[in-house]
């Protein structure tokens, strides 16, 4: 059931935490007449190492909000959300939902040239098989010879989330994670997490400079200029865009980290509990 | 306002994960009569990072559960549901409710040799300052001269969960977090979270053989052997004691490490969500 919904209604984006700004930032560089509600779930972030069904409770209680807030429609900029509950989002909710594990897949197909792709991301995603799956179909009918090896790396998040993406443990631990892919001589490795743009450089660093690196947040943004413009809701260059920010957890942690994600100042987070 | 509990009625135990099972085996060693009802909001973990507000609303919601399921008492196992919502929980349930920082701080000031006392916590409880307030508490009326060095450890928690407790990432990130005490040479130091007692090993490395390491949980079962002897609640020697174990999320991951927290193996766990 998809209704219709008003031009200049918001874009709805939401992640577990701060991760997702990354998705709002391509979807407001490539769409700039478009007013967005961002909701990061930060009381109950991280999703990554939590079942299925809960991170689906989390993500049907946000889209539900997202909806009575008047989007047009929902962008799940989180990999693990998208990996347990894109289906029952785009079955509950009565606007087009977009997640961002099919745009990461077709553009790691595009870029491959051997069809050697690694995928690193949490726990949950990983566990889902979901990129396998969407690589799978984003292959068919061409002829790569995909072969896909994916790699969990629970501590990348954390490691954000405390700003050392340059220290020398990072750099072990991003050794660690990293050595089967390595092993497996991947040509193309797409950074599964919203999270992980933020550790592009040691990331790029250990896989090498022929190994091109996937983040999926500028494709994500080219499905939904294709969603809102086949449907006619693309919202006329002559208003005033409204970017409302909200955070499940007090906001004072979103205001001082978000900017950094978002890459331009944020200067209100409202708040609001999600039950 | 405080509820007369039958003596056989279970001792509740909650943290934001897996650590406060550390708390719950000590109070099962000292207690091996007891009944108790443990939960874990792996739903929601982890606690340090988040706000004062949203961490005591969750240890409310849990709180409230327990004594629904008849507890005689509340242990908070959670230094920083400790520190954000002890006293509202002391204030709103009917059964005495105990925490884990007054009985770490008293432990630490009956060893300190020269009064330098190191804390390491979450983001959370050391912004709160309730170590600090509760070591000068427990010397007054000493004549120790107490100098309290507090310091976050905020990527403790996701190493312990990931299970890297001997890693040579792990050991750059305890080098880096413990320098300051070192260079303040204090000569006791609090493992004020739940979970870094399963990091004592590379903390004693770092810190030096003649650093004196606290861990409440031993303390904090005194605390409850102490509160339940006083009113006559002690469980009968003659009954059989039920441990129930709860999670927020889906019982998996509890199940498969919590055993190494609890030192016992888990047969079951059960699931509850709430809100």
């Amino acid at each position: 059931m998809t209704r219709a919904a008003s031009p200049t209604a918001p874009i709805g984006v939401f992640d577990s935490g701060l991760g997702g700004l990354t998705v709002a930032r391509a979807v407001l560089r490539q769409l700039p007449n478009e007013s967005l509600v961002y909701v990061g779930d930060s009381a109950r972030v991280p999703y990554g190492p939590k079942s299925p069904d809960t991170v689906r409770r989390y993500a049907l209680q946000i889209g539900e909000w997202l909806v009575e807030q008047g989007v047009k429609c929902v962008v799940v900029a989180c990999n693990t959300a998208t990996a347990h509950a894109l289906e029952a989002l785009q079955a509950a909710l009565p606007v087009p939902v977009i997640g961002v594990i099919t745009p990461g897949a077709r553009a790691a197909v595009r870029t491959t040239t051997h069809g050697a792709v690694g995928v690193i991301a949490t726990s949950g995603t990983i566990a889902s098989g979901a990129y396998v799956k969407a690589l799978r179909v984003a292959a068919q009918g061409t002829d790569i010879p995909l072969a896909v090896q994916a790699v969990a790396c629970p501590l990348f998040v954390p490691l954000v989330e405390e700003g050392w993406v340059e220290h020398p443990a990072t750099r072990l631990i991003v050794q660690q994670y990293l050595a089967p892919l390595r092993a497996q001589a991947v040509d193309t490795l797409v950074l599964g997490c919203t999270h992980y743009p933020l550790l592009r450089d040691v990331i790029a660093d250990e896989m090498g400079a022929t190994v091109a690196l996937i983040d999926s947040a500028e494709e994500t943004a080219v499905d939904v200029v294709r969603v809102l413009s086949e449907s006619n809701r693309l919202a006329p260059d002559h208003g005033t865009p409204v970017h409302r920010f909200v955070s499940s957890d007090a906001p004072h942690h979103f205001l001082v980290l978000g900017s950094r994600f978002l890459g331009r100042p944020l200067n209100h987070v409202e708040h609001h509990v999600f039950t």
